[in-house]
């Protein structure tokens, strides 16, 4: 077969973050297929087609990407930030497995990306400077009790969290819940991120702390990244600009004696 | 003051993989300071200088980063994969703290870049495509209790773990010692990646069972990331090439179901 399809990571948004080699493979592609939006961030070339759908219908898009390679077309699927994380390149690949026997030989490349919880962190310091975790906290594809024993586990072994797709208009507790497990195990002035956009025009990062945080989980939205820091998680503060958050490198107490609840 | 520090993440090594916005930071810069082989990767430009220094005095790189940046330099720090995921600028951050207080006013910035677990993800295919973390495997900055606490908490969660930093000369048993644990939890034939030096000329991918991961410890060293698959990690065969190695989305049972051994 001639066709391909590369999965491409446009990183959090502005073009000053897309790789090189991402940008060859937009450039290379015959077809982009994506969420309208992220496609609406690429411009347009003669003699590309793009295949805009809505954010829902992941494996479809996988389905239509692979239909088109297969019939020998240069296709780029395109994702927000990096395509391995929540993003589009495991809706391919469960695509691939369960599809047409013949497009396990299609040549299916991934392009990373900067995730947002990369972005974020940068815009706020270094606050992943030690273990770190993301969990999606959507429950539209795992039960939300292994969402909540994966934050028990990673809260008592005291690993900065970054949570993704923290909200939206058909899940509107699960963030607070998130939160407000993390205040029975964590100290209530442990610094939260709440990093929304980091890398567009309109990005607003928000400093809080874990309390300040579960009162505003309403706030967040679907473009929000929430970062909850580790018992080492620190502010520099500074004269009239917004604090450095950082996680130190070095660990010299055991993760249980951080907990501050049920053990 | 009109110094500036920019700590610039470099990606996995070749320049199709630095975000232009890192590539303007390390124009823009005065000074570029890092270890030896990041910096040999960096074109020289006239009227800069290069600062290069050894694999193991972080903070005292961070330091004079530091300094430069107070007497009016325009500093970059380099950093492989990206800044903010066991690199330099937690260090930084930790210099700023512990150190004058006229750096704390510094334009103090960081360039995220593409760190080696979402590039080994890239080569594989998806195996961060459900709920994943990152451990650094060097106890020098943490005891290996710590570790290992961590490591079995998110192995009996069902995470994919990114293990950085797993060997080195002077600490040679920590990745056996790490997939012996795995072992214990997960089946024998989780997928496991050795990812060394993604990014770069000479990269190398090997998929392997934790059982073989098990026996091959010692042949990974600082270059290799290496990452262990969840219970639905799982690979898509293909004729005559390397197979797909992906995490679904989804997860329909509880993450303690998935284990093997203690729980």
């Amino acid at each position: 077969m001639t066709g391909s399809l590369t999965i491409v990571g446009l990183g959090p948004g502005e073009p000053r973050y897309l790789t090189p080699a991402a940008q060859a493979a937009l450039d290379a592609a015959s077809d982009l297929i994506g969420y309208g939006p992220y496609l609406d961030r690429i411009p347009a070339q003669s003699g590309q087609t793009k295949h805009a759908s809505d954010n829902r219908v992941e494996i479809d898009r996988a389905r239509h990407a692979l239909e088109l390679a297969a019939a020998g077309k240069r296709v780029a699927v395109v994702s927000g930030g990096d395509p391995g994380v929540f993003a589009m390149a495991a809706a391919v690949f469960e695509a691939v497995e369960a599809g047409e026997p013949c497009w396990r030989e299609l040549a299916i490349t991934v392009e990373p990306g900067i995730t947002a919880m990369l972005a974020a962190a940068a815009a706020a310091g270094a606050p992943l400077g030690g273990d770190f975790c993301a969990i999606s906290l959507s429950d539209n594809l795992k039960p939300w009790e292994v969402v909540t024993a994966r934050l028990e586990a990673v809260l008592h072994a005291d690993f900065v969290i970054s949570l993704y797709n923290p909200i939206s208009k058909a899940r509107p507790w699960q963030l607070g819940k998130a939160l407000e497990l993390a205040l029975s195990v964590r100290a209530p002035d442990t610094p939260v991120l709440f990093a929304r956009a980091i890398g567009r025009a309109d990005e607003a990062l928000r400093i809080l702390t874990l309390t300040q945080a579960y009162e505003a989980a309403g706030t967040a939205d679907m473009a929000t990244l929430v970062m909850i820091g580790a018992s080492g998680t620190r502010l520099i503060a500074r004269e009239g600009r917004a604090p450095f958050v950082y996680t130190p490198r070095s660990v010299t107490k055991s993760p249980c004696a951080t907990s501050q609840g049920r053990t």
